[in-house]
Formats: C-alpha cells, sequence, structure tokens
C-alpha cells in the first residue's frame, strides 16, 4: 500500500490552502487531499458569506486576515486570477455603549496603519435611508434594539467569492503534482503502535502510538502526517482518539433578498463609500445582524450569528430556517432600515462555523503524527492564506512560518498547549 | 406548574453533595434531585474505584481535596456514620524521572503542612516482593517500563465507600425536606424568554432568554435554577443549547483480582505502612498501572487511566474489555509484581470519567439560570464535598464559599469566564 507524505482531509477554502503551501514548499512529496464532496469547497465553505475584514480586537486574527486579504489582492492583481474581490469596506454602526467598546480597538489598530473613518449618526441618517433613532418605538424598546450612535468604515475590507479562492488553491496544487480523490468520506483515523510487535489488538497502552492514517469509505490510506482540515467535522473525528481540538459546530444561515424596489436599489448601489458604488458590508448595532451587499446580483445576504440557545450540532445538510428571518432577521433590519418592509428572502442557505469555544481564534497543532488546522470560527475564507501557510509551516518542522507580504508568525502561537492568543472581542 | 427553587440534575456523589449544602443554607426553599437511575450514586459514582489522596500538584486540587477528605473523617469519627473510610495511604512509586518531577510538587506541598515519607527502592523491594529492576528483562524493555527508583508514601489518602457518602448526603438532604425523584431522565434543557411576549418561537435573537428548567421523560420540571451535576452527560445537555463546559466523556475500567494465593494475601495485608495492616492504593512507574487494595473483601481493584487513544465517547453502559487487562494491565503489573503471575479478574466493571479537558479540575459556573457542577475528571468522590460547597455558594451568589475546615474559597477560580487554576501534573 502507497504511504502518503501526508493526507489531508478536507478540501476546503482550509485545507487547500494547507495542501498549496505544503506541495509548494515540498515538490517532491506525495501530497494527497480527500473530501466526501464531489468538487472543492462545497462544504461550510460554500455557505459562507464571503466577506472579509481585517478588523479584529486581537492583534493575531488582525495577522492572519491582513496578510491574507493581501496576497488574495495579490492573486487577482498581479497574477491576473479574478476571485471576485470587492475592497467595498465594512460599515460598522454601533450603539453609544458599542463605540466605547470599540474605540480602544480602533486607537490601537490605528497604531498598526489600519484606516478607518468615523460617520455621525445624521449623516449616515442622511446618506443610507437610516434609522438612528428608535427611542418611542415601543416594538424597538421590547426588543432592546439601540439608537444608532456612531459609524466606523473600514475601507481595508470587503467581499470576495470563496469558490475563486478555492479554485485557485485547487489548480495551483494540481498543478505542483498533488493529488486530490473527491467522493471519499472520511470515517476514522486509524492508530498503529510506532513500534509494532505484531500482536492482535495493538496498540496496548505501553506503547507509543500515532495516527497513521485515515479508514475511508472506499478504503484505508495511510500517511506519514495525516492532517485534519475538515472543519466543523474535525472534532467528530478526534473524539474518536480522544484528542481535545476546543472546537464546536453551529449552524449559521443565511437569507438572500432582492433589491426589487427602487428604495432598495438605490441602498444597494448607494456612492461615496468605495469605488464599486454599493453599499458596504454593514453591521448593524447590537444585536448584530448581518448586511452582505452582493451588487453584481442585485441582492443583499442577510445574517446574524446567534449565540444561545443555538445548539453545538453536527449536521450533513443544515437548513435555514424560515422564523429566524422572518422573526429575526427581518424585526431588527426593518427598524434601522425601512426600505426592507415587506421584504422576503428569494433564497437561503445554511452552513456550519466551527467555533474555537477557547478563544475564537484558529486551532493548529500536532500531536502524534497529527496535524489539526481548523476552529476557524467563521472568518476562515478571509484567513486561509495565512492558516495554510502556519500549517504547512508545522509540518515542515519550521519554528516560524513566513506570512505574505513577509510578517513572521511564530506557529505555537496557535497550538494548545503553548497558545498565546487573547479572545477575539469582535465575532460577528 | 410547580417552580421549584432549583432543580438539581443528577443524584451522584457530586448532585447529592451540591443538593445537601443548598438546602443546609435554605431551608425553606424547594430543591429537586432527579435522577435516571432508581437509586443514589449509580451512575459513573458506582463506578469510581472509590479512592482519595490530597497529593495533586494544583494547588486549588489539594484544598478541594484536603477539606473534603477531613468532612468525611469528620462525619465518619464525630458524627458516627460508617463511611467505611480508612487511612491506607498512596504508595506512590517512581522512575527516576518521574521522581525529579513529584520531587517540586513535595516540597510545595510539604510547606503547607502534607506529610510524606520517602522510601528507597530496596527498602521497598524486600518490604512489598517488588521487583524493582526491569533493565535486562527484554519484554520491559520493549514495554517502555522503568526501574522502580523511589516510593513517596502518602498517609493523608486511602479508601472509601462511595456509597456511604452518597447516601449520607442523600439523607441529610432528605431530612431536611428536599425532594428527589428517581427513575426520571432528563432529556432537554428548557430556554424560555425572560420577558416572553406570546408569539409562538420565543424566544428570539433579540430577546433576553434563560433555562427555565428541563424536559424529562416523564414531563416538564420548571426551577428558578436548573443546576447540572449529571457527570459525563452534562457536555451533552450543554451542547443543546450551545454553552461550552469544556468537558468530555472517558471510559475508565477497574478489574478486580482476588489475593487467592498465599504471596497475594501476603501482599495485601502487608503490615507496617498503616493501622489497617494493608498495602496502600498503589501507583506504578509510567504507565501508571493503578492497585487499589479492597481489604474488607480480600481483593486488589486494578485499573489504568488510558489516554491516546482512547475515545471521548459517551455510553449508556461502558462495559470493561478482556484485553485491556490481559494485554495492557496484567502485563505492565506482572513485571513490578510478580505475585500476580496468571491471575484473571473475577470480575470487573467501567464507568465514565467527565475530564475537564482544560486543566483537569472541576468547572462551577452559572450562566443564564443554569449552574454546571462537573469535570472533576475522576477525582470527583474525594472533592465532592468541597464542589458541593462551592456550587452551594454559587446558588447563595456568594463570592466565597466557606469549606470544610474553615478555608475561604473563591467561587469565580473554577468558573470558565474568570477561570484561576494552574494545569494539573498527577492526573492518574
Amino acid at each position: 500500500m502507497t504511504e502518503y507524505d501526508a493526507i489531508i482531509v478536507g478540501a476546503g477554502v482550509i485545507g487547500l490552502s494547507t495542501a498549496y503551501h505544503i506541495k509548494r514548499q515540498n515538490r517532491n512529496l506525495r501530497i494527497l487531499v480527500v473530501d466526501k464532496y464531489s468538487a472543492a469547497g462545497q462544504g461550510s465553505t460554500a455557505k459562507s458569506m464571503s466577506a472579509f475584514r481585517c478588523l479584529f480586537s486581537s492583534p493575531i486574527n488582525y495577522i492572519l486576515s491582513d496578510s491574507s486579504v493581501d496576497f488574495y489582492n495579490h492573486v487577482q492583481t498581479k497574477l491576473g486570477v479574478d476571485l471576485k474581490l470587492f475592497f467595498i469596506g465594512y460599515l460598522w454602526l454601533l450603539g453609544e455603549e458599542d463605540f466605547a467598546e470599540m474605540a480602544s480597538i480602533l486607537k490601537e489598530l490605528a497604531a498598526k496603519s489600519l484606516k478607518y473613518r468615523e460617520y455621525e449618526a445624521e449623516e449616515l441618517a442622511k446618506l443610507l435611508g437610516l434609522n438612528i433613532r428608535l427611542g418611542g418605538d415601543e416594538e424597538a424598546e421590547l426588543m432592546g434594539l439601540k439608537d444608532v450612535y456612531k459609524g466606523i468604515f473600514i475601507p481595508k475590507a470587503g467581499i470576495i467569492d470563496a469558490d475563486c479562492i478555492v479554485k485557485f488553491y485547487e489548480e495551483e496544487f494540481l498543478r505542483l503534482g498533488g493529488e486530490i480523490h473527491y467522493g471519499v468520506k472520511v470515517q476514522d483515523l486509524i492508530v498503529e503502535a510506532c513500534k509494532p510487535i505484531g500482536i492482535v489488538g495493538e496498540p496496548f497502552f505501553w506503547q507509543e502510538a500515532r495516527v497513521s492514517g485515515v479508514k475511508t469509505d472506499s478504503g484505508i490510506v495511510k500517511a506519514k502526517k495525516t492532517i485534519l482540515a475538515a472543519g466543523a467535522w474535525i472534532p467528530q473525528l478526534l473524539d474518536g482518539v480522544g484528542i481535545e481540538c476546543f472546537i464546536k459546530p453551529k449552524k449559521r444561515q443565511v437569507f438572500a433578498v432582492e433589491a426589487k424596489n427602487p428604495l432598495l436599489r438605490r441602498l444597494l448601489f448607494i456612492k461615496g463609500f468605495n469605488s464599486v458604488g454599493c453599499l458596504p458590508f454593514t453591521i448593524l448595532p447590537k444585536p448584530r445582524v448581518l448586511i452582505r451587499p452582493f451588487p453584481t446580483e442585485g441582492v443583499f445576504w442577510l445574517s446574524y450569528a446567534d449565540d444561545f440557545p443555538r445548539a453545538f450540532k453536527l449536521e450533513d445538510d443544515p437548513q435555514p430556517e424560515k422564523n429566524f428571518y422572518q422573526y429575526g432577521i427581518y424585526q431588527v433590519l426593518v427598524k434601522y432600515f425601512p426600505q426592507f418592509k415587506d421584504c422576503r428572502p428569494y433564497s437561503a442557505f445554511a452552513g456550519l462555523y466551527e467555533i474555537n469555544t477557547l478563544d475564537g481564534h484558529p486551532v493548529i497543532f500536532e500531536e502524534r503524527d497529527l496535524i489539526v488546522v481548523g476552529g476557524a470560527s467563521g472568518s476562515g475564507i478571509m484567513k486561509a492564506d495565512a492558516i495554510g501557510r502556519i500549517a504547512a509551516a508545522l509540518y515542515n518542522g519550521d519554528e516560524y512560518a513566513l506570512l505574505y507580504g513577509g510578517r513572521k508568525f511564530r506557529v505555537s502561537d496557535l497550538s494548545i498547549k503553548e497558545r498565546r492568543v487573547e479572545p477575539e472581542e469582535l465575532q460577528i
């Protein structure tokens, strides 16, 4: 049986970025990617809002995102691969308390050269037809909605096409001689004694043991290193061998509303924020309903990342819930943007976040020849390039990874045992 | 429908200690305990090795255990309730490297007045018929077994009867007017809006919500506070509402071997270590096979807490595995104690550890009227009294709990958000 140098489980954006960066640095090695779907990026990657920002409270999240976005921009502008990347910016609408919280974060980021612009609420009200005063509206008060106090616009942020990134990594990986087997579902990790003695039932607990590959629905695949990049499915596979990764799956839903009426079209194609001439990715005051414009389709994507009591639950085919839009997102949205009155989604989809419950950062660690790359917590696409480079550095046994743009990143900072990260305060 | 002041899920040693301490301080409140079994302590409590020690690397684990053991001793000697508690001591057999690790821990504990005695390997060899030199034994070398370098005997340690402790708490709780419903299985936590508005589908994400009770196989029970003390089953219930507790279940097995032959009887009833005149609870060098003497039954209990690749897995009725004894425990044991040659267990049982994967300490926290008390990581019985007092203090809204003996303990030290504990290095 062939023993691969590495098998990577998961051909989503994290798995393929990891595969590409490993192969790029190790051209002669046999690297195999397997995925249960019939093509790349068909799992949670396909269910993403495909947006990016460099605004995080944690310096590590900032670096991961900032360097990845720079790389994507390089791919599009210098390598000429269209990733449908548009710097439309993020517009963060804040209540008075939220703004106080955000102010210190922005100060720190400004020191790191992150540009942003502050908007007065009144200015945004005029520009966007935004309702900034909810006081006196009984319903809004019952819902706990806050007045808009300020807006923060971040230009280094925007939208991208997840599928284009995935295809880029896939093609580059294949071009370098990497192998991908689609339609292969990994069922279990295989564990073997490091020095087998040939007795049935090995490994016994007094033997050193390692992960030696995977059992799939089309047979066993052995590898020197097994790399788990299966997103929300990682913890299930790790539970099978008793390794903790602090990742939990949680459903996330996106609802698509067409900008049919003139008021909505005006909102979608608002001038003055960006060169595209469209609404920035917009975040409402708490609860943070999200508006992701899709100008090429004439559509808004609407979402909300609900916390309690949304279950940690692994589902093969998570479904969006009509009432989540109707009694949840819509009710909040229409208070701030009356333009959405009576709008119903024409389509919707749901995927799984792979939430790192320790601190909302990725986890990248190796144990017993098993490398885990996951926990991107809903910001995997915007960080995938950096994550792939760090995972490749771990595979190579390097202490530091070189991120795009030249920053050095200490690989163990995202491990479990020597983790050095501050909890992220701006998860959305 | 009655709304209880508190419902406690789980009538194991942690649940009943919590129930008792809450009720003791709040005699007029209606406190209900439910358990899926037909009597107290029938879950993992019944599958414990029922031993205790005050030797931990973490100061917090030391305090939890030390004060609980003092309380149990008080119950037995002052209140006259037989808990079958015997201070037979722990004998920790150490390889040279293990000893170096242990030395600094002992030094710290000595400063806290923990007594211990150091044994030379040769002395133990003579006393116990222990094989201290494995060098030259090919099998032992293949198995990675180390010579015994020293032994550490800790007198404040021993064995106890888990069932007796459980019955003590149960009786006291009932005497104070507490209620227990056995044979009631909790299926889900119930979540309600804090201020319901009467629309189907509540709570919506813009509403404040809380845990308002539990759904059981015999109906709904509502309570002002819901207290989860269901051991390894806690994470499953919490996953349902998306709350992380960092607890994972792992099977643990115990094998009972009769001291039939004269050599084994001599080992079991060895003089000189304790007033009972029996072998101390004995821990072999790594891998740490455990020998728990059961002198009143003429039996040894043998166990090993295996790590990788033992699955994190929830099972209703976990089973001991014959090969785990035969190719695992037995092979190690017989190298050090040849007296066990050809011994086969006459019975065996298995239960679930509720491992706290952050740091091996209990977790005690409140979120949205839900109190979680768990993660005792295999040392629940020896810490149950302190854990119950801390949980009761949390229930009462106190900043500090008063442990038996008068120590004050900051309740939030074992929370998730303000956790202040150092990882335990001496988990066995």
